[in-house]
């Protein structure tokens, strides 16, 4: 009894005359949700909500009350079931035995399937449906008009039929095919039905011989295929038939409709499977018109087609509240969040960051389970990794740690004198990178320089230089000691402490991450009108004032007297001129025409082309394959096309140079730094000082952005591995530090663009059924690929400077807004509450915490969430950016604080509740719950009511459910 | 018994326990769709539509079976009118006398309403809600924990109520205030009520003493304001009471929910006021169970909040099928268009241009009639134009004809050696415009120069020149003729033809001059680029290289010989140079940086800008009232933002300088032409011929777009006047063909911006319920304000020239797209069905003519629609171009042959039906109905259905419906 019954395909059909002949129709047909054929468009309705009509169901009770049932009947062909059916008729008494040939006669009409029409048809058509509104047989009798067909006129085109029928004995009473044609074979709509399903077939229509209904409900022993009776090659196993007297065509039908929603219904289908009799049947009706939505008739158009909504109840669900009246009570009820965000229940789940970061206490606990955890998928994490999604991954990463290894590498070499540089940059990533990806415990993290480290090293380099202190060796001390430091760590579990960081924190971190980018991104493109001055008062007409000459120094006072005279003064660059002690007169000098302006431009125009393409998945336009690979490569494209037009116009816009040769930027330096020998021994002990900050910077930053990479929302499923991760962080520090590369760790925007670009949506099999988000490819291939790739690329062509301003402001708004994958990620939730400040209350989202916690306390946390956020900027901005990992470690305690300000429940909602508060929260909810259970009980609860509905008796309310007293 | 029955605005109070206080809290109302109070929030949810279970309906269709009903109770307060219940009650044996003074007391505790509270008290509320989660009291009991506190817990609080209820009988049993508080009288939400309404009030609540439900309904014989029960100061009419059993609130809730969803329904609240007794209103519920819709509960979850439709069915629709099941049997069916689209029903309405433009037959008989039909609203024309909105369009307009202006000015001057230029362009535009909107029939149309009439000016002034006729006095005479032509067509009713021109031709042509627009603006935009050359070779490095020096002619050489010398050649300017015979030498003399480059970045940022702003309207931020604002007002914000940007920048982009003397442009010619003297006599009668041309032009023209601005679903009401307008274009020719001033007749997409920015929606009352498009402010104050402003300005300040070409493309665009306003208009149709073609036909909208008509027809129509639109285009852009207006009449051609390409019932779905066809189909149209009324008897079809359900007894459905024997 608890095996699961089959997924039922239900087709109804019915009965329409063509010209003489009759012939049964599809009209509509039901996966999950209704499909109708629009008979004058030809065509498929969108799926919808089937809204039926209460009438309807009460008809179809009474219909199934009244007419046949056959229950398990031995069916092989739909003759001899036709045969059964009507037999079973006459034995009762409901038809006359005169009426077999004619009921016989039509229930074996052929069937007409709507199957798509080529479009190319249209042409065809053209000669065909000639002047003065005659209509293409093929829709002639469709649009609108068939139910308002006068009776007259049907008995007359009927009479034609059965005259047929008396006049040609010899030919077969059976239209339909015995097996299914080669139309059915080949309908594509066959893969939205899941594999085991079974048909039920819905035939409804009227007729002129019948004085009253002829109505049967036909359960087949064995599913089987009926010839051409079903659309698809899918084996019948239920027939509900409908035949009655003219005139009432539009009331068959929509108990046409009632019944083959109710055998789309999970509970009613598996009523309908295992029923023994016809009350099984009506009980069962009874049941799903209990647990039936109601709109009342003034505040909705029944002709509105409803859209499937995001999510429906589930069959189990819906099972173990069918007895249970409270969940009816619920409906749009104070608990329960509903709404948009129906997924969060009475409550939100608490912070939860699994057993992963549990504190083991024993030495390097974490680290083997860590180990333990990973490898049963180390596999699987090269196989799964061969997918055409991994493709755009790659393109798309690797041009973010190629814009980052560019930007950093430049900013790098600025800082230390070119003692790191691009070429060291790009060998860092590659290196760090792929060795991550290899064994790191969460290879979906891509490693990166990042900001902090960037100042940090800028300040060092001043430090040892105005110390005389060898930078190199200083920075391979602190190396080392860190990465000893990382393996301390590593080695008490010490991650665990981030189980204290609630979405507060991690909101605050990535949106100053953001900001960061956003903000570079501005100021750069501002630099670049600063490099490339305009000339704000150039008058066209005065194009002969502007020039800029080269004028040769004063030959007396020359150092390179010998030359002045030598040297074409006019001939030579600007920089030509200035190296030669020339000076450059005029006033066209000290301005570059048009560059700015071009590369403005051009850095708009392709975040403007990337964020349209990127709504493009969500747009009408093009076939459901095509969208999301535009969406994909959207920035691919973009750059593309503006690399394009500027090669096109030709203007010498900024490009990035990036280096030629391999070796070092710095000369003199080689690719290996030897630990001593150039400064004092002091120097190696002191070293471990601001290791200290550099380990607290390294762990804050790699373990922030793991959390949020390992977010319960992105549902990964190999588990991760905090401590693993910070092992190999600590590991590739010392090498790094000497080879004298950049020293690495994870990138938050970079990493959950990588999480983005890999993540999996089911297929959707019913046609309206959402398809859902099931997890995200994990493994390692793409990130080895990507630094693979990249160091590799270490000699790439010169590139447009305008793109990586484009691709900072890119990744900024992406990760703040999270129009990365048009997925809601947590961080967006930040930005929502940002936006409700601007929105007047009854516009707002119906977000469900809103539902739960006063406007203005929300607005008072994310009104203080900014001011923190604020403090970090301006804290970031001075010189105590070097500590800015002790900032996060200050967010943590600022979020601690909060709890003296807001209430548990309120933070419940809004944040994350922290781990010591969580277990209280968590006692309390159990509570509720035992209530809501103690409640819920079925039985208990339908006697109360029933104690309501009717003082007088007690039982009243379960004698209504049976068949015959509530429903009657 | 036909006086329409008040609204009746409904609040449900809910029993709750405020500390050891009872007291009445306001959980949801209904003007006319449910809205919550979410209790956490503290705020009113949106509202929505209420969704039921079929449940709760028939418990509470058992309360009033088994409860007291008390209609026309004389009730002049709460106390009094608890009393009575209870009496009653008593009197009915219901419940023992004991309980009267626990229920008395219960029911006459305080009634907490929600109303808004200020956002300040955030702040004022941190000290009090201390640490570890104690909650301010104001909501301490609420967050959805009330229905599952335990039983035991009530009665503990209870007992506490209750005891201080006989321990202090000296206290007032009664809580409620006798008055409605200043709080109720200065609840803002009155405003959303209607005036006449009356209040019904629910209240439910769960009591320890009772052991089975307290439930009463009360009419009050008048509706009389009970202090402090209801939230706004509207006198209560209806009174629901239902008290039950602890452990049971859920119910009750549903319950209460059941019935003020009933009571705001139009049709049982109408029967409620009439109701004689008991079986009336149960007669009512089972009515509105009739007409329930049902959603099935597998596809659908319940606790997702349902937002109100934008259409919902009329009370009266309603009344009329209640009894007449047709209705429901249509839900979802075949015919009817549902859907985003329903307003079209079965077919849509036959194109219809009213009798306006019927022959009359008469000589001047539509001229007549036009004067007949206008004359009465001729004052109502201005002082209807006081309104806020005006401003707005004024400023709109104003900013279209100033453009257009000085537009067709600047080429007019070119095409005519300026013998018109800006000067005469603002001139005529003011008086021609001025004269129209006040004497014209269709006020609302804006006279403006066309691209024809240009290139027919073009043409004439090359012919004269090459001809040695004077153009001045040859226009004067084509005017003259082309007047006294247009006269001619006004006395023979001429206009009648326009009937002829369907959607198609309409489409046509207007899409036809908003591409003009668009790739004028982009031709002008490229035409920059051209003007001020970019340098694409410039290299920054050796800007010594470029200069641009005025050499000396060769004194030999030069005529001015005297000056070579005199003159320093290096101080002269561009213009000097050429113009004293110097030479420009160098690389950049023929560039000019960085202004054609800011001319597109100012170009396309106004643009985007005002797109962006456009879409405001729609957008959730700030309240409702500035929205509409920043959407009005984007055009002048976006034009105000970037000419600030460019004064802020300070570089010179391209100005257009216009006039700063009132003359006419071309010296030598005055403000009055002469008929006679420069011309040979002849010409003055063959003038007549390119007249003929003209009058087809402008009456084409003309006409066409004063169809486009009185089409029907612009909701005019005070009739249009085609011969009128006609009668003072012909007029207005002739005047500004002796002023010398250009010819003017109405501007498509002027026009439409003008009627967009005047409509007109209702004020939205019950909150939920879609604004409607109420019409346009017909009025002549606008049309006249704009013009007098235009002739004002003709001194205007120099123009940013790319603000210009913005305005094309804006207008172009926005009438192409119909982003003006938001509302959908006809053109948009054939921009939907363009954009059809790139969609998946699962991804296409829910368009009425889609489910009617097959996608490959429709594409068919689309595409030979687009065909015709590129010959029009590609003979616009040759010498044809004069024709023009024969190409229209070559589309109305093209239209009569669809004709025999497509059914007429395509076409009435796609287009519309020629006047001709338009009979045929109206009397099929009314064969349909009759038999659709036929069918739609009530009785009949209802007893066919019983035939159907019960074969047995034909009366048994009609006996269902009676109360006692189909619900219970």
């Amino acid at each position: 009894e608890t095996m699961p019954t089959p997924t039922l395909f239900t087709e109804m059909d019915t009965l329409q005359h063509e010209g003489d002949e009759l012939e049964w129709r599809e009209s509509a047909r039901w996966v999950k949700f209704e499909e109708k054929v629009e008979e004058g468009g030809e065509r498929w309705s969108k799926p919808h909500v089937s809204t039926l009509s209460l009438h309807s169901l009460f008809e179809l009770r009474t219909c199934l009350q009244t007419g046949t049932v056959l229950l398990d009947l031995e069916g092989y062909s739909l003759p001899q079931i036709v045969d059964d059916i009507i037999e079973r008729q006459i034995e009762e008494g409901l038809i006359g035995p005169e009426l077999k040939d004619k009921i016989s006669f039509v229930l074996l009409r052929k069937h007409r399937h709507q199957t798509k029409k080529p479009i190319h048809r249209s042409f065809a058509d053209l000669g065909k449906s000639g002047s003065g509104g005659t209509r293409s047989p093929a829709r002639s009798p469709a649009a609108g008009a068939d139910f308002n067909r006068s009776t007259e006129d049907l008995r007359s085109k009927q009479a034609a039929s059965y005259g047929r029928l008396r006049h040609a004995q010899s030919r077969s009473m059976n239209d339909i095919a015995e097996t299914p044609s080669t139309d059915q074979m080949k309908n594509k709509f066959m893969k939205k039905i899941p594999r085991d399903a079974e048909a039920s077939n819905v035939l409804v229509g009227e007729v002129d011989f019948l004085e009253k209904p002829f109505v049967s409900f036909v359960r087949l022993s064995q599913a089987t295929t009926l010839g051409g009776l079903t659309e698809v090659p899918v084996p019948t196993r239920f027939l509900f038939v409908l035949l009655g007297p003219p005139g009432k065509a539009k009331s068959y039908n929509e108990i046409g409709r009632a019944i083959a929603t109710l055998m789309v219904d999970d509970l009613f289908s598996d009523v309908a499977y295992k029923a023994r009799d016809r009350e099984d049947l009506i009980a069962g009706i009874d049941e799903f018109l209990d647990e039936v939505i109601v709109l009342p008739p003034g505040e909705w158009d029944p002709k509105i087609r409803i859209e499937p909504p995001k999510k429906i109840p589930s069959a189990d669900k819906r099972r173990k509240s069918v007895f249970s009246l409270n969940e009816l009570g619920q409906m749009n009820g104070t608990a329960g969040g509903g709404g948009p965000v129906s997924d969060e229940e009475v409550m939100p789940a608490p912070h939860e960051l699994g057993e992963e970061l549990a504190y083991t206490g024993r030495f390097c606990g974490g680290l083997i389970l860590d180990i333990k955890r990973k490898f049963p998928w180390y596999l699987s994490d090269f196989y799964e990794g061969f997918h055409i999604q991994s493709i755009s991954a790659v393109l798309f990463i690797y041009l973010g740690c190629i814009t980052n290894a560019i930007t950093f590498g430049g900013l790098l070499g600025d800082a230390t004198d070119n003692y790191q540089g691009v070429m060291e940059s790009f060998l860092g990533t590659a290196l760090a990178g792929t060795v991550f990806c290899l064994f790191g415990g969460q290879p979906l993290i891509i490693l990166s320089s990042t900001g902090p480290i960037l100042i940090f090293e800028k300040l060092l380099y001043e430090f040892s230089k105005n110390n005389g202190i060898d930078y190199m060796e200083l920075r391979l001390w602190i190396g080392m000691h860190s990465c000893i430091q990382c393996f301390f760590l590593v080695a008490t579990d010490a991650s665990y402490i981030i189980k204290y960081m609630t979405r507060f924190t991690e909101e605050g971190f990535s949106s100053l991450i953001s900001f960061i980018f956003i903000s570079d991104a501005i100021k750069k493109m501002v630099g670049a009108f600063k490099y490339y001055p305009i000339n704000i008062d150039f008058k066209p007409d005065y194009v002969t004032a502007y020039k800029c000459e080269c004028l040769a120094p004063d030959p007396s006072k020359s150092i390179l007297g010998l030359n002045v005279t030598a040297l074409d003064w006019t001939q030579l660059s600007k920089k030509e001129c200035v190296k030669y002690g020339g000076s450059l007169v005029g006033k066209s000098c000290k301005y570059v025409p048009d560059l700015a302006l071009m590369s403005f431009i051009l850095f708009f125009g392709t975040y403007t082309m990337t964020v349209t393409l990127k709504k493009f998945k969500f747009s009408r336009y093009f076939p459901t394959k095509v969208r999301p690979l535009i969406s994909d490569f959207s920035i691919f494209m973009s750059i593309m096309t503006f690399v394009g037009l500027d090669m096109l116009i030709g203007l010498q816009t900024p490009k990035l140079i990036v280096p030629t040769d391999f070796k070092p930027t710095r000369a003199g330096r080689g690719w290996f730094v030897m630990p001593f020998g150039k400064n004092p021994w002091w120097v190696y002990l002191a070293s471990s000082v601001p290791a200290l900050l550099v380990t607290i910077l390294i762990f804050m930053d790699q373990q922030i952005s793991a959390v949020i990479v390992n977010r319960k929302e992105n549902k990964l499923k190999k588990g991760c591995g905090y401590h693993l991760d910070l092992l190999w962080v600590g590991v590739l520090m010392a090498v790094c530090s000497f080879m004298g590369l950049p020293w690495y760790v994870a990138a938050t925007v970079i990493s959950i663009a990588h999480i983005d670009s890999l993540k999996m949506e089911s297929e959707s099999s019913a046609p309206g059924e959402q398809p859902q988000f099931l997890g995200v490819r994990e493994q390692r291939l793409t990130g080895i690929l990507v630094f693979v790739l990249t160091g590799v690329s270490i000699f790439l062509a010169p590139i447009l400077q305008c793109m990586l301003f484009f691709f900072f402001l890119y990744m900024g708004v992406a990760s703040l807004s999270g129009i990365q994958n048009g997925l809601k990620r947590k961080l967006e939730k930040f930005w929502d509450r940002i936006k409700l400040i601007m929105m007047p209350a009854k516009h707002q989202p119906d977000f469900s915490y809103l539902r739960h916690v006063p406007l203005r306390r929300i607005h008072l946390f994310t009104l203080l969430q900014i001011v923190c956020l604020a403090v970090l900027w301006i804290l970031k901005s001075t010189f105590l950016a070097i500590i800015f990992p002790v900032m996060i470690l200050g967010l943590m305690v600022v979020r601690k604080m909060l709890d003296m300000v807001f209430s548990q429940h309120d933070l419940a909602w809004v944040d994350d509740i922290l781990p010591g508060k969580e277990k209280k929260k968590k006692v309390d909810e159990k509570k509720n719950t035992k209530k809501d259970k103690k409640k819920g009980k079925g039985g208990e609860d339908r006697e109360d009511v029933s104690v309501l509905v009717a003082p007088d008796s007690n039982s009243e309310w379960a004698a209504r459910c049976q068949p015959g007293s509530y429903y009657n």
